[in-house]
């Protein structure tokens, strides 16, 4: 049996930007853009050019991508010609091979919103679908508010849609722009349009997840006939949020009716990226990623009930609906239960430390992992914090150098130009080599602006441990997290921080206090042990 | 029309306490089942006693709840009695009014997992029940992976469910275990057991959101006859959690066809305490709550884009499905470079700040944010920085005090005790009321303990502003958020400080720079700042 095409687009550029607190930079966008190029989507909704500085500044710099780049606009004003329109030309001018543009089909926003007659949107959608033909572009069409517009008035609903496609839209897109609409009246809904003329094969469809249906509706949509599906990566967009694509492409790709009647732009192969591609779009949004997101969350397959626990380990169909790594995530059977040694053992000897099974030690691990984890540490991410803790309990851990203080100054000053500029110093004081060592840094990058106290501490930490200096040489700081794991005037910070070295290898670290320089100081330490570990450097005096 | 009742089983306090990364205290699940009772839900399922040393504490020392207060177990094991399972007898010792027990459905899981004969599991299932009736107790049974189970053997499947009900089962609750079924399926399976003689209203729906179905699963098992629903408060639970009665009651009384067919015991008084109830789990465990969830986030009712801002000051429903204070919710405006100039006026008249139409300083506040954000700033949260922005431009801005200089220095050294200890001392030098004033702090709390360079700070700058110390006395800190607006070495930390005063007044403040600190001392001075504006206090010298 032949498959049938699904049609994936990718609004994450641009609902997916109407997500309170995200302010996505141009070259955050063309980051993200790239990848869901890898992934394989067929349209990349870029933004609204004219809109704002960022979108028209992405549009001029956009990359050159796979799938169909598409400008979102709005359909001209009553009163004036689409030629004349300068918002829509400003669309236009985007060059893009496609453009959607949102216009009205619930009567009480054409009457009430816009003021104007039901005849004049309708006048307004087919003149702007075909001005965008005309200009040799693939047209789009958002129906706003279709699905309560369906229910208010659904010849009118039906009009619209109807006037898009007559005009020329290669897509007519459904919206539930307020998120209420539920499966039974997207199905219905859809079945209408397509009786009214509108074939499935030019129909998509735009959900919000106000009452955490949008997949479900999304998919609704699609059992009755629609065969393209709007969605943002990780359920990013206005409100609530948009079909989460990051759920949706892996249930396309691997359950069924789907799996066997769709084919879509992204492969198994690709699909292997989600949860790589996932945690990517949280760390350029700087988000915590959510564990319990379908597919790709940290818990996504985490069993924690022992008898769940136990019967994965004889067989993962028991308690899984899904391969996790055909997403590219994986199992996970957390310490803090009874499997809990036999995970342990499995994820040090990850990290090349076999441990036999019943040595005393692997409590005691367990036990200091649950301590920390209850003062706010986590090792999920911080895997180099956690091998330390492990090799202390294990004793392998030799002690390199001792860290007999340290100070940080921050100054914020008038300068000479009487400009008001901050610089801060580190002192670190260490025992290494049977000697003791003095190292000051201040936090003056190359540009010379103030990179703050946790990069001058990192500096002088890394200036002189005598006969370990050769190992950290090549060691830099890449990344860094701070997160308060407890609210109020107590807060806690915890900060991860990432480093790299010159034989490519990362590694994280992680530190926990309520002073956050003492929290980074921590993982800035950690960082430089792991790193003599793994170069094998003997300890010396 | 008379409404039918439909019951509502939480599962907080059991499944729930699957989610990876939860632990309840014995007093903090006495709170929840206060707030749950509160709520109104039918069924408060406690926890497993006798799995683990909480649960059974729990139910020694249970709150008195109108909730029907139920146990959790296993039926019983083959080849001895229910009387005679010590498992079993655990459970019931716990002297609820209810008991639910979990049993297998699934051929494959009777034959791999328990290793028994189809006969044997039935057997199992009838007995426990059974004595779970025969001592007084409302019985309830769990039917485990039902709906795969019907995939694979939809004879065995019914037959399992079946025996219950024959049995005396109150309840037989269909679980979708691992999360994988659609609702198709769930309707398909539902109606096949209504149709084998296990009445609609016997009928309970338990469902697992790892698609992102468990909501739209568990209402179409109710549309196709069930009567109860299983779930836990914000969606907590194994892997992806369980379906969320955080959404499904607000859908479930204000949402059609749900709203006019059925009664719960949950009033429309009680569904305003929904968010706040809500937003109080997320204290107990100490989680930042999910701002995008349904009904309850703080983004649901966010209106970020510009177009919807607008229309959303003519007529709220043209972009909300539900009206926010129905759910103890509000409607949120943000600040940001999507808003119009209207958003932006009307979110200064809530300032108490009226600005006339077309006036010249809008656009150049617009412009400001924008090139804010651009930096890394969010106004979206930091509503008093923003108001200081805007009366900056407008105008309206007193200079109450300069601050001349700062310096705060972390250290960290062996005490007399030879232990390890760090404190943070700050300095800060202001010029007000024509005087020169320096203040120096240090972190120390009331305990002895170090809170950190911020706090020094934060206390240093309170400490003396000269004139103005009287307005600025009954002001304090009281939450600290830090976030990484841009990864890399290049990291730039955005800080947002909420703060309080005398007058129970709460406002949030934000800085951003490379360096934290500093962040940290300019949301500070705003925070300051804007106490003495809203006190209206006079600048002097």
């Amino acid at each position: 049996m032949t498959k049938e095409r699904l049609y994936l687009y990718d609004t994450t550029l641009r609902d997916g930007q109407q997500t309170q607190g995200v302010q996505f930079s141009t070259a955050e966008k063309q980051q993200i853009a790239k990848a869901l190029d890898t992934l394989g989507v067929d349209y990349i909704e870029g933004g609204w050019p004219g809109a704002n500085p960022t979108d028209s500044e992405f549009f001029e710099t956009r990359p050159e991508t796979k799938a169909t780049f598409t400008a979102f606009g709005m359909t001209k004003r009553a009163g004036m010609s689409a030629e004349n329109d300068d918002v829509l030309s400003a669309v236009l001018n985007a060059g893009t091979p496609a453009v959607c543009l949102v216009g009205k089909s619930h009567d009480f926003h054409v009457e009430t919103a816009l003021g104007i007659t039901l005849a004049e949107n309708t006048e307004n959608i087919s003149k702007s679908v075909a001005h965008i033909k005309a200009q040799g572009r693939e047209a789009l069409f958002d129906a706003e508010h279709f699905f309560d517009g369906y229910k208010a008035n659904p010849e009118y609903a039906i009009e619209a849609a109807k006037a898009a496609y007559d005009a020329g839209a290669r897509w007519v897109v459904l919206c539930d722009t307020n998120g209420g609409a539920l499966p039974s009246e997207v199905t219905e809904a859809v079945n209408a349009v397509i009786a009214a003329g509108v074939p499935g094969d030019h129909l998509g469809i735009h959900t919000h997840n106000d009452t955490e249906h949008a997949v479900a509706n999304s998919l609704a949509a699609v059992d009755a006939g629609a065969r393209q599906i709007q969605g943002t990566l990780n359920g990013l967009g206005e409100r609530c949020g948009n079909a989460n694509l990051t759920t949706l492409i892996p249930m396309l790709l691997l359950k069924e009716p789907y799996a066997s009647k769709f084919d879509t732009g992204v492969t198994h192969k690709a699909l292997k990226d989600m949860t790589r591609i996932s945690r990517m779009l949280d760390d350029v949004l700087n988000r915590v990623p959510t564990k319990q997101a379908a597919f790709v969350g940290a818990s996504a397959f985490a069993h924690k009930a022992g008898l769940h626990a136990s019967a994965i380990l004889k067989d993962p169909t028991t308690y899984e609906h899904v391969d996790p790594s055909k997403v590219g995530n994986s199992r996970i059977i957390p310490m803090s239960n009874q499997a809990g040694q036999s995970n342990l053992r499995r994820r040090l000897s990850e990290a090349g430390i076999d441990v036999e099974k019943g040595n005393p030690a692997l409590p005691r691990i367990l036990e200091k992992i649950k301590e920390k984890e209850a003062l706010g540490y986590s090792f999920d991410t911080a895997q180099a914090s956690f091998e330390l803790l492990a090799r202390r309990e294990l004793g392998l851990l030799p002690s390199y150098f001792e860290v007999k203080r340290y100070r940080v100054t921050v100054e914020r000053r008038k300068n000479k130009r009487n400009k008001m500029v901050s610089l801060s110093e580190a002192v670190v004081v260490v025992k290494a080599g049977g000697e003791k060592r003095l190292s000051v840094s201040e936090s003056m990058d190359e540009t010379g602006s103030d990179r703050g106290p946790v990069n001058a501490l990192a500096k002088a930490l890394a200036k002189d441990l005598g006969p370990y200096q050769e190992y950290i040489d090549d060691m830099r700081l890449v990344d860094f997290k701070v997160r308060i794991t407890q609210g109020g005037t107590e807060a806690v910070t915890r900060v991860i921080i990432d480093s790299v070295d010159g034989q490519g290898r990362q590694w994280s670290t992680v530190g926990v206090s309520a002073n956050i320089v003492d929290a980074s100081f921590e993982a800035l330490v950690d960082a430089t042990i792991w790193k003599l570990v793994r170069d094998g450097a003997q300890p010396i005096g």
